[in-house]
């Protein structure tokens, strides 16, 4: 057998997979697991009907731009409903600053290529989203991470790590974040705080990468809309590539998202992705189009925020009544995932190899720290699993941890 | 306004746009422009009604799946479908060396990613695609360019460029084809040279990069069905690498193709793919499984042919009948494209800008060359127009040349 070894490239060598992406294997192999794993939609809440109706009203309307190949930049009454989505969150934009990625993964991985040089140092939240860390890695960022505290990211860290890494000789371009609800922790950034991050992102010449799937699923208990408010709404000097995507609030499988971005990055993002996929999924850019523009995400969106609040609940509740005495976690005020602390002695690997016996998964929290630290931690999702399977998860779990 | 230079990758500041693409921008701002420049299908023989039905059917099922987050690999029926799709043409392969990809584009990014470090030579034919040559650029490859004959490309060139890059210290990993009726020239690689270029390459230890979106697009008065037999199927040693779509036999909407290749460099590019979209479209990855599943491409497949035979026929005829005395161009054996070589003293860069002047557009020979020259060439499409406007763009063509 040929050894391919040889063939492969730095990035070749050094790929990093997904561990959230590793556990939606496992899960596909086994019969009855419950998944507190991968962070998926509860496709309870995917508008069939309305999709279906779109859908076939698109193909029934014989026109040629819904299967052709398209603009690389994006389906342009798209990028207009975009605009509009946009503006709804208070961040202004012209449609030269946008562009459609195949989901937000995508534009993480544009701005990677764009704009990370091997070596160059990445600022990102401990823990962080394991997909931007994959995305930064494979193109040879040295990923630094900042210590979360309960409104969000310190900052007296973030400039001493930058500090350090500057003093350092290393280039530091760009700080990954993600405000709202955050992958994993669920927590969210104050509104202090994101004005101080900007502040600090123009002091020391620094891109902030802001990522938002989950800003419009805030739990009306504990969080306020006005809280949300993208730190993109406040950049008067495009310091702020600000990412969306239509997998939380209509359905992920349509990989359809957007950035905003200052006009001369768009370009280069343009250039990039005609290489990368030529443009996104063009029917899936109609269908989301007219799910926009009829009110679809609209009428869904206070739908999805009981349903994951209540989830929220029942995961609480349930793991609180067996497990309350040995795990801690701060109350999610929105998003999918419960972020929970194992008790002493107890770490996430082995509780995770004792959980797969008992029939349950979840992601290790140290695949979310780029420090190799994390390991008294495990991110459970509430998002797609049914309230019984909550809330036989959280049996098995506390079986696992005996 | 900030300048963004500074924040800019190697990759970011080199960025190779496609020519093509270009193109499709100057089409979608002018008017009444006759184009022949992109290459895309024709959208009359697109199977809508097939298409309407699938995916009334699908979105009617509401199975979760269709919409949900789906794996990296791709959806495991389609995967299956694939393999029998790939059979038929004599290209036998397990599932473990097939991944789904987002158009073929992603195939070659994916390649272009895991497999080429800065610097790598990679081998084309001269000219070659446009959109491979992107995408090695943007991984800092060095493309060296092979000489077409009539019947593929040159052996002994290709044996001497090798041997002149070795000699000089670079590591040559990757020989990039369309044996199948190339893009840009429509040319067939011969069955003789095929076996010549799987035993170099096993030979020389290189890997071959088969890119073969119009495999099935023969006309049947040139060419045979036999004659479009991939040098995949002949491959015993893991060689080559297997690029397929749906692009041109279904819709390029959709963005689904796929590729084979050996197990271990699969899981590279799952790994890879992991981090730049997740997952390619799944509601299209469903829709082209139904499509495949039911017969719909193998009952189009001749009627494309005859489609486009007939369209290479009309513009043959009208371009031969008002410039058959000064274009002069190998009859396309199958395909989209008609190569045309200009008049002394004419180049490709003035004439387009007069035949923007008189209405009509093309692709410029020197975008698909990788060594500067090709100025006295030109790529036709006759795929995507009308009868009617390929025989205005004639003329328009003509006027330009004047």
């Amino acid at each position: 057998m040929t050894d391919y070894t040889r063939f492969l490239s730095p990035t070749g060598r050094q790929l990093t997979e997904s561990a959230i992406r590793r556990m939606g294997t496992v899960v596909a192999r086994t019969g009855d697991m419950v998944s507190f794993a991968p962070g998926y939609p509860d496709a309870s809440l995917f508008p069939w009907q309305e999709l279906r109706d779109i859908s076939t009203g698109l193909l029934d309307g014989h026109d040629a731009d819904t299967l052709q190949y398209g603009p690389t930049r994006g389906y342009r009454p798209l990028l207009e409903a975009a605009l509009r989505v946009l503006g709804e969150r208070a961040v202004h934009a012209t449609l030269e600053q946008l562009i459609v990625t195949s989901g937000s993964q995508q534009g993480i991985d544009l701005i990677a290529r764009v704009l990370v040089s091997p070596g160059d140092v990445v600022l990102v939240e401990l823990p962080t989203f394991t997909g931007a860390i994959a995305a930064f890695k494979n193109m040879q960022a040295e990923l630094r991470g900042i210590r979360l505290e309960q409104d969000g990211i310190s900052l007296e860290h973030l400039d001493e790590v930058w500090r350090h890494a500057t003093e350092s000789g290393r280039a530091v371009k760009l700080l990954y974040l993600v405000p709202n609800f955050q992958n994993p922790t669920g927590s969210l950034l104050s509104l202090a705080k994101r004005a101080q991050v900007l502040a600090w992102a123009e002091r020391r010449d620094i891109l902030i990468v802001e990522d938002d799937p989950y800003g419009l699923l805030y739990f009306d208990d504990v969080a306020t809309e006005a809280e949300t408010r993208p730190i993109a709404a406040d950049d008067r000097t495009g310091r702020v590539l600000y990412l969306s995507t239509v997998s939380k609030m209509l359905a992920p499988g349509f990989r359809v998202g957007w950035m905003k971005a200052p006009e001369s990055l768009i370009e280069r993002f343009d250039t990039a992705k005609q290489s990368t996929d030529l443009t996104s999924g063009i029917l899936d850019q109609h269908i989301v189009h007219e799910a926009l523009r009829l009110g679809v995400a609209d009428r869904l969106a206070p739908r999805l925020r009981a349903l994951y609040r209540n989830k929220r609940d029942i995961m609480a509740g349930a793991i609180g009544a067996r497990l309350g005495s040995r795990l801690t976690w701060p109350t999610p005020k929105g998003g999918f995932f419960l972020w929970a602390t194992l008790p002493e002695g107890c770490t996430d690997t082995e509780l995770l190899e004792r959980a797969i016996q008992h029939g349950v998964i979840f992601v290790v929290g140290s695949a979310f720290h780029v420090n190799g630290s994390g390991h008294d931690t495990i991110r459970l999702s509430f998002s797609a699993p049914s309230p019984e399977r909550i809330e036989e998860g959280a049996r098995r779990l506390a079986e696992a941890l005996g």
